[in-house]
């Protein structure tokens, strides 16, 4: 029997000697390493904080002391020792189990957590609590050294530090964002490491914390020295400890960026399980932006710690040059910065999910939309998906859709969003987004000027029913299209291009020889295009069905569930326009 | 002649000796004054300013160097020495001449801002343009201490800090937010303040900058002096001045925060020219949680910076005692705080404008709605207005209702807004935002269970027409019902109360003796309320008029001319339900 299989809790990390947990935090990895191969996670960052998780466990008494994990890429090891090994070991655990902290899963869990910068603020917040409740416990943030970046880590800090009771960060310096870190803040936390925390000049003691240093994080018996040392501490207090990103397996320990999160692969070389070597929006859209860097110095492509997840590996960004920025953890400084670059004279484009473009929505509105900058945002990861609750992508429409003069751009085919790119850059008239579509789909484009704003295109003339696909989600009316015809429907098949904006003159067009409009968009549908078109149509006669995702939180449920849930099948979409056309 | 009359523009500021740029400040101050006095503004801020604003256009050369006013409340004094003093002297050029920055008003202004803490990210913009450009000049972001504690005030030092040219940030420390600041990082201010910038731990330094200190901020001759030295550095540096908030008046110097900005008042003695005793929602909602905490200690109170907008001025402040939080300007964290208090057992209240409280929508989705914790979120000055394009308040429904598990609610009276604002204190099942309405409105309530979501309350059962009148519209909607009557048209009135579900039972009732349902939503148009409603009866028969705003960015628009543009008057809603009627 394992050590891991006997601890079911945090108490039972404290009956483990030294050695004992020097074993388990061995059998740890191999669970953390057993699951990631399998179904892919984040690797680097639960390697390099398993000891410190021991050490937390053992020092500190859960659930009665509250440790909040900034961004979950770092909870592995704490599930684990938390009643949640079979979400490392067996298939069925392994679904079951998310890859972030989540308070339905445990009593250790605080919070939902998947974006990062949050975890000083929410356990801020439980801090306060505990005061105003005449409680005790210890509350503890554990923080990743690239989180700090985002402002509002900052803002929690600068919060903290203002307690006069006990409240502990630990920074976990693993000298890693995603990639590398980006920040001045970085050259401070070099130095802190590079004197054993002794220098002067102290990013957090200029806060007004208390300051620990752990030379090295991966030492139990060092990390349980100093957690034992702040414990029940009355003032907040910063320990930063220096780990090792990828802590045990060389591969992840060397190749840093390639292992903050991975693929299922092969344990034993690293390969991935499963290579697809489809043609994606990524390498599309980074291999015209080197070339267009080429042609123009100008063009700025800029991004905030995720460069990895929108084809700007590491070697594609040297090809950039200086022409790529990334910004580190700060999406509002990068549109703010986009937005100041376009001012000035270049052409920026900011590559981002659409998950983490909601963290910078008063840039957008504020410092980008009301001074119309002609910067441009590739919106990346957007529609209805089987993804973490907190990782989504389909709140982005009603988000950038309702913001004034934002042109916010649904291409349907590799070749309209290469134009609808280019016009973007070369334009100098509008803040313009464009929502990445998903599958490549090629098609014969005509020459198009998208500066002539919310001209929708008419791609299929036909009579009684319009189908309005908007983006990835046109090849669905297409599919939809087809299916009517068999059933003696020959409807007219439309590719709205703007998400911003309403084609007066075609929707009134339509009225003539339609009895039903049909919208189709890959997001939630409340605050979305198909109201737009429902409003536009209220006082008319004509019929407007919308389809679209519902307003809710979803967390992993599968693609095919939620379109069925959602009536998002070109089957379920034609049964539904037969019923409603019986009524016209 | 004054001097001011022969300033037309920093070329002439340059032409000045000390003595004439000392007299030159003085009637600076009188023309700030007068403005103020006149229609209001902010005063202590721009008075503290006045020299080195001076001293910016004696050394630097505006427009080609670049000068970014963090959030605008210190630009007076520039906007007077750039063409712009009819803006402080004439009646028209008061209403002409904005309190903000507008690159349309001056090529001195390089951005439209009125948000705080985003001065050093556009500036960085800037200056990287300038740097991909192989141009030469300065950027200078100009930001007050109190800016420095917002996220993106963060994230744009850390990366301006690793810039390898010239960026000078001038941190202008008069030692106030709008009320006192708040953050560890202004204890560190302090330090520097008091070490004359000679302590060791200092923060900027820490981020990486070349740093000076300026101890008085408001000399001339000591300003000159240092921007002349920091002048076409290359390298990322903060002249850190401090200055005298209210510089010059003395009511503005001793009383701070009630002169950070200021209704219109006699010069001579300070008092407002034209006081309103009316009740308001402020007082209304400040007096009920001062009770409230009396009566439970778990209530806390949040504010972001703006006490004094939402009547939490400094007597009430002190009523609340430690249960009154002023986070300083970080909403996001307020938002992420309100959350940690919530899962803590507190009972949160964050207090906030509409305008700001779209800098924390991540924070609104993924550490409260996602996380499910009640939290309560008042928003004051939602609504269509003739505010400044920076602070209107039209986008808050788009916004906050799209977000899935909040409740977003839209009282209609003083006693339904106090009924709604104890329940959701009370009850721990959702995130609870409510929209506090304008006027004060006084009704007889019964009592209702808010917790049964979605429940819409029909005031009036008619035929025909329902009339929804969402929140501070649903007098509009009586109104309108008053007119229709006499044009022989009964309708029913509903007040929605819930802006973010659709109370399907009784709109699928409507359908039995309706044919028209009319929507009222004193916000835009898009994503908003009324779009929800159109898309419910898409496939039926009921038609649908929405009314409210148009998705666009209007600039001190007379209120009177957006309704009539809007059709917002009863008069024109009467006209459009008549004749829409006619096709029904």
């Amino acid at each position: 029997m394992t050590l891991l299989e006997k601890v079911n809790s945090p108490q039972d990390v404290k009956k483990l000697n030294l050695a004992e947990l020097e074993t388990l935090a061995e059998e740890i990895r191999q669970a953390i390493l057993n699951r990631d191969s399998k179904i892919g996670g984040h690797v680097g960052s639960n390697l390099a904080v398993v000891e410190a998780t021991l050490a937390l466990h053992y020092v500190f008494n859960s659930p009665l002391d509250k440790i909040v994990f900034d961004v979950s890429h770092q909870c592995y090891a704490h599930k684990l020792i938390t009643g949640r090994q079979d979400g490392f070991l067996t298939d069925e655990g392994m679904k079951r189990i998310s890859g972030y902290t989540n308070p339905k899963e445990s009593e250790h869990d605080a919070f939902v957590v998947g974006h990062t910068s949050t975890s000083v603020s929410l356990a801020c917040g439980l801090a306060k609590a505990r005061d105003f409740r005449g409680e005790k416990h210890n509350v503890i943030a554990l923080i990743g050294d690239g989180s700090l970046s985002g402002g509002e880590a900052f803002e929690g800090l600068d919060n903290a530090a203002l307690l006069k009771s006990n409240m502990i960060i630990v920074v976990n310096d693993n000298e890693m964002s995603i990639a590398e870190n980006v920040g001045g803040l970085y050259e401070n936390l070099r130095l802190l490491r590079e004197t054993k925390g002794k220098a002067e000049c102290n990013f957090f003691k200029a806060l007004g914390f208390e300051y620990f240093y752990i030379d090295n994080g991966n030492s139990l018996s060092d990390l349980i020295h100093t957690f034992s040392e702040v414990k029940d501490t009355n003032k907040p207090t910063v320990i930063h400890m220096h780990t090792l990103k990828g802590k045990g397996y060389s591969l992840a320990e060397e190749y840093k960026e390639t292992w903050h999160w991975r693929m299922p692969f092969n344990l034993s070389d690293g390969s991935l399980t499963f290579q697809d070597n489809k043609e994606t929006y990524n390498s599309i859209t980074v291999n015209y932006l080197i070339k267009k860097v080429e042609q123009d110095k100008k063009v700025v492509v800029i991004n905030a710690a995720t460069p990895g997840a929108v084809g700007l590996v590491p070697d594609k960004r040297r090809q950039l040059g200086q022409n790529f920025v990334d910004v580190g953890i700060a999406e509002e400084h990068a549109v703010a910065f986009s937005s100041g670059l376009a001012k000035g004279g270049c052409k920026p484009v900011y590559m981002v999910l659409s998950s983490f473009i909601q963290r910078a929505y008063d840039q957008l509105s504020q410092d980008l939309a009301i001074n119309n900058n002609s910067a441009v945002i590739l919106v990346f990861g957007g529609g209805i998906s089987a993804a973490d609750v907190t990782h989504l992508g389909c709140f982005d429409i009603p988000l950038i859709s309702n913001i004034p003069n934002v042109v916010y751009l649904a291409p349907t085919t590799k070749e309209e969003y290469l134009a609808m790119l280019d016009w973007g850059i070369e334009q100098n008239s509008h803040p313009v987004v464009i929502r990445v579509p998903k599958e490549v789909v090629s098609a014969k484009l005509d020459k198009v000027d998208y500066g002539n704003l919310n001209v929708y295109q008419t791609v299929e003339k036909g009579r009684q029913v319009a189908l309005l696909g908007l983006g990835s989600f046109f090849g669905l009316a297409q599919k939809v299209a087809e299916q009517l015809k068999q059933k003696g429907v020959h409807p007219s098949v439309i590719n709205p291009r703007y998400i911003t904006g309403i084609d007066e003159i075609l929707l009134n067009e339509l009225k003539k020889e339609h009895q039903l409009v049909v919208t189709l968009e890959d997001g939630i549908l409340d605050g979305g295009f198909g109201e737009k078109i429902a409003r536009f149509y209220g006082k008319d006669a004509m019929k407007v069905l919308t389809f679209g995702g519902k307003k809710e939180f979803t967390d992993r449920v599968a693609l095919e569930e939620l379109y069925q849930r959602y009536h998002l099948t070109a089957e379920r979409i034609v049964q539904d326009i037969l019923e409603t056309l019986k009524t016209c």
